[in-house]
């Protein structure tokens, strides 16, 4: 199968890698308008070839759109214009209520997929791909009852041949229940950095002081601001809604703290422990193992 | 040399695995109130023995105390009217300046070495005890005017032969500087996962959407609420001082996405990718590697 992949940074860089070494592709054709990142696409051999979009659009079997998702929202209905009737035509984006709509109408709605990898890391560009970045994590796929089956079966068969346990939701659900999960730790781990920035002159100290919880804690202050402005712009109201609660949480331990009520803020840290059970579910028939 | 350890949790527990396998103590004394840990302890081989406290202090020539910072503040004091002149008693607390002064005035106090190991996972108990935790980590040593040359020795020797990295710091500055950078990390991990746990009501969902990223950050919300309700008590002042911060913050960041001001959103997200720079200096003399 011949997929053509447009945007070669972290998420279709990675892509590229993997489908090359698993067979799901004979021949990838990359499309990039950063020129030095497409020469560095090709350095890495991330893809074969670097053609122009309209190429991409009519040579591929498989088109993956892995663009920020402001962009996405332009380029996946020129791709379903420039398409053959048989292409399928896949986004990786992190929003999709808005993308849902600007597809919704289109005559080759059809040979659309919207699609979700939730894997990353916080970094980007060509230089950022990796092997097996998909692997064991979630694809979640919406709103396929407008998709032909054919292109749902083709879009299955790609994540699944990355490993990828499948979920299925409608947009809207989606963009919800990322912001709930997925973003908002995304801007608790910037607005982290910027107050240890703000109130830790000394650099040295930064360096020094920083822990393995700091160093983990913080790691997504070091994500893409273009990629990540575009998702805020995509799912502001959610958003905000779910940035009040944190505020409203984030007050109430403030103010526990200053009154020297410690019973307070040890409850809602029992009550915060939660989250380890939720997380550690698959794990639960296995036995305890010390620091695991 | 004789090593009594009191408490035996992660950094009790792991000071001991090490320091057995690395010759440094001979003998290991664990002193532990809870009965079923102080079973753990001797069953997974983190100490030889567990004694009473009166022992411990009368028969080791270092003695480690490694309790939640509140106790630990009763039993300094204590362990410096019981040891012999010659022993050297060295606490692993996340605060120092109250505890600094509840042994200022003791007799023995040039026999104390107050220590801060910058290491540790968001487990506890002696479970989560694990070889090589403080490698390659920082050890802060506080106050060291007022510490006897050979007891300082000693305590440099041990950290030295974690392979830690020592650092000097007054006992004020200590907490200021800890505030700024690690313990108000901890505070936002566990605001996150309140704020998940309020808005996301599907266990499901949380499970499913967790992406690595939301892993990394919510991490360490699974830490103990004893230990850190302990360090906000302890640490009140300059925790609500950079909690005012986080708070200033985190209400600009949401105010540019009500107002849909995304421009700004991009610029504070800019600022905050610094650290990224900061934290990694250490690697910037090495070739760029893909991923890494």
């Amino acid at each position: 199968m011949t997929v053509g992949i447009v945007g070669l940074g972290l998420i279709g860089g990675s892509l590229g890698l993997d489908i090359r070494m698993n067979g799901f592709a004979d021949k990838i054709l990359g499309v990039e308008a950063h020129e030095a990142h497409a020469e560095e696409a090709l350095k890495f051999g991330l893809v074969d070839e670097i053609v122009e979009i309209e190429e991409a659009c009519i040579t591929a079997d498989l088109l993956v759109l892995a663009v920020p998702v402001r962009a996405m929202a332009d380029l996946f209905p020129k791709a379903l214009d420039l398409i053959r009737p048989e292409t399928v035509v896949l986004d990786m984006g992190s929003t999709k209520k808005a993308l849902a709509a600007a597809i919704a109408s289109h005559p080759n709605r059809g040979r659309a997929v919207l699609a979700h990898p939730m894997a990353g890391t916080e970094f980007s560009g060509p230089r950022a791909a990796v092997h097996n970045l998909f692997q064991g994590k979630v694809a979640i796929l919406c709103d396929l009852e407008q998709t032909d089956q054919d292109a749902r079966e083709k879009a299955e068969r790609l994540f699944k041949s990355l490993f990828m346990r499948l979920l299925y939701m409608n947009s809207a659900d989606h963009d919800l229940h990322a912001a709930y999960v997925s973003h908002v730790s995304h801007i608790s781990s910037f607005v982290l950095a910027l107050t240890v920035l703000e109130k830790e002159k000394s650099e040295q100290n930064i360096f020094d002081l920083a822990s393995g919880g700091f160093a983990s804690t913080v790691r997504l202050a070091k994500s893409s601001p273009r990629m990540w402005a575009d998702v805020y712009e995509q799912n502001a109201d959610h958003l905000v809604d779910v940035l009040d609660s944190y505020l409203a949480k984030m007050t109430q331990f403030r103010n526990a703290i200053a009154e020297g009520n410690f019973d307070q803020t040890y409850q809602l840290m029992e009550e915060a422990n939660d989250i380890g059970r939720i997380l550690n579910r698959q794990h639960l028939a296995r036995p305890a193992v010390p620091g695991v």
